[in-house]
């Protein structure tokens, strides 16, 4: 028993799961969690994703109704954004009193906003796992997609001390890293490193392939360059419309920092001055290089 | 002998290639020609380099010395490209008769106007191979650069058909393939899928990069998504600087084109229209999956 009269169940082991949205990162998420739990559930709005993750063996049950996760100690919220807000409104009503609910959104402020106002009865902790790819869906779903990565949680007024551990847990168990901080402060982040790089790939592809609709040589000579740098471009567009939508103030703050620092560049273009634009594009490689001896990878 | 009344080596096997500018490209070119010449000799401003590559038997002679392109039938510039301009200044003293030059400058239409002014007695070809690294130096080059990759080939004043069957012969030894263009053409091109992501890349890392400045945890949340639009941001500054002056009407252009594009994103997030931002995205997502079908990667 915690503080708030419930029984946390001791560690992963005695815990059921019940994974809301088998898309790419639940999908994966059940992946992971295959065998380190007590059970594992899964609710889908689409039957044949149920079917197949049954089928396959990765979870002992799934359907299409959210009164699944009464089974649940643990609850995972996997979806894109919106229904996520919306679950948080209906999710409620079904849990059992003293469950745990964690979501993976790529947006935490909205998130935890509405788990403050959830019954007392439950305990609720946003995360956001620091991964993913550019396809979705749960025939992409990727056993080791969180091995290493980080996965920020962010506290509520529904969090105590017992259920953090049991998430921690949780995270370990997929071989990710617990990072624990403020919702706004990693809101602020991710519009820098996660979004302006998805609208920046996005203004690439619209760019070029405006440019190729004119011009088919120009799919010819596209290369590695163009290859990684619009890779984000090919992302779910609902999944990123949510994701830019809920985090708009950060997120335009970023857009306009990019088109600003853009503006800078062309300027020292026209000026023609080798010298200024080489000072210019050294600190961009800085950069890019202090990010890469901050992760070590190279 | 060709029309022009120089004699055209029997093909690449009775060739002497010389490759000024052991870089990556040079260095990468090097060892894929290697034991498919009569002989390869390089000229490199750097001894140790030259040491290096002698050493390695991956050249036959190298040297600091530009008279060293005497010796050879095929000289291929591959400096940055305000080195390069200056070389086709200068090499056509020591060329002898016949001789043919390629380049590897990733601007065309400069190059191609230096080689219209050569001296009648050499035939030389614009080339630019769609390959690349965002490191530099021999160190790095890799026998394997070139394979699968497009190679571009812009006629210029002094290219004879002749010429044209060694260069495409050279081009099928290292595994690239050929595609034949006017100079302008490819210099419209490249500057919408070279120049444009690499912009797009520094603008990220000067973004973030000023952001993790205040908050050190923004390298570490940074993942996948980061990673890959980022890249490009640590090309060799100097040898950048050089592509985007040397293009610059072009570059100016299509960084234009990006940063209306990112002025309309930002517009629809702030209207916070889902169902027109969806579209937006959509629209990036399809070029993507256009350019991915063209080039069969998935």
């Amino acid at each position: 028993m915690d503080e708030s009269g419930f029984t946390t169940p001791n560690g992963l082991k005695e815990t059921v799961v019940c994974i809301v949205g088998l898309g790419l990162m639940g999908g994966s998420l059940a992946l992971a969690l295959k065998e380190r739990t007590a059970g594992l559930l899964a609710v889908d709005k689409d039957l044949s994703t149920c079917w197949n993750a049954t089928e396959k063996g990765v979870v002992s049950q799934a359907g299409d109704d959210l009164a699944l996760v009464n089974k649940a100690n643990v609850v995972i919220l996997a979806t894109p954004m919106r229904v996520l807000l919306r679950l948080l409104d209906e999710v409620a009503a079904y849990l059992k009193p003293g469950a745990l609910l964690l979501d993976l959104g790529s947006v935490k402020q909205p998130i935890i906003d509405k788990m403050n106002r959830l019954p007392e009865s439950i305990r609720a902790v946003g995360g956001h796992p620091m991964c993913g790819k550019e396809v979705s869906g749960f025939a992409h779903a990727d056993a080791e997609l969180f091995r290493n990565a980080p996965f920020v949680l962010c506290r509520s007024e529904r969090t105590t001390p017992e259920t953090l551990v049991l998430v921690e847990e949780l995270v370990k168990a997929v071989d990710s890293r617990a990072i624990e901080m403020d919702a706004a402060h990693h809101d602020r982040i991710v519009a820098a490193i996660s979004a302006l790089p998805y609208a920046l790939s996005a203004a690439l592809a619209l760019a070029a392939g405006e440019q190729a609709a004119e011009d088919p040589l120009t799919w010819t000579l596209a290369s590695s360059g163009f290859r990684d740098t619009s890779r984000l471009a090919g992302s779910g567009p609902m999944v990123m419309a949510d994701i830019l939508l809920t985090n708009a103030p950060a997120v335009l703050a970023s857009i306009s920092q990019a088109n600003e620092t853009l503006a800078a560049l062309a300027g020292l273009i026209e000026q023609g001055d080798p010298v200024a634009l080489h000072a210019f594009l050294s600190r961009a490689q800085g950069y890019r290089h202090e990010w890469e001896e901050a992760t070590q990878i190279l």
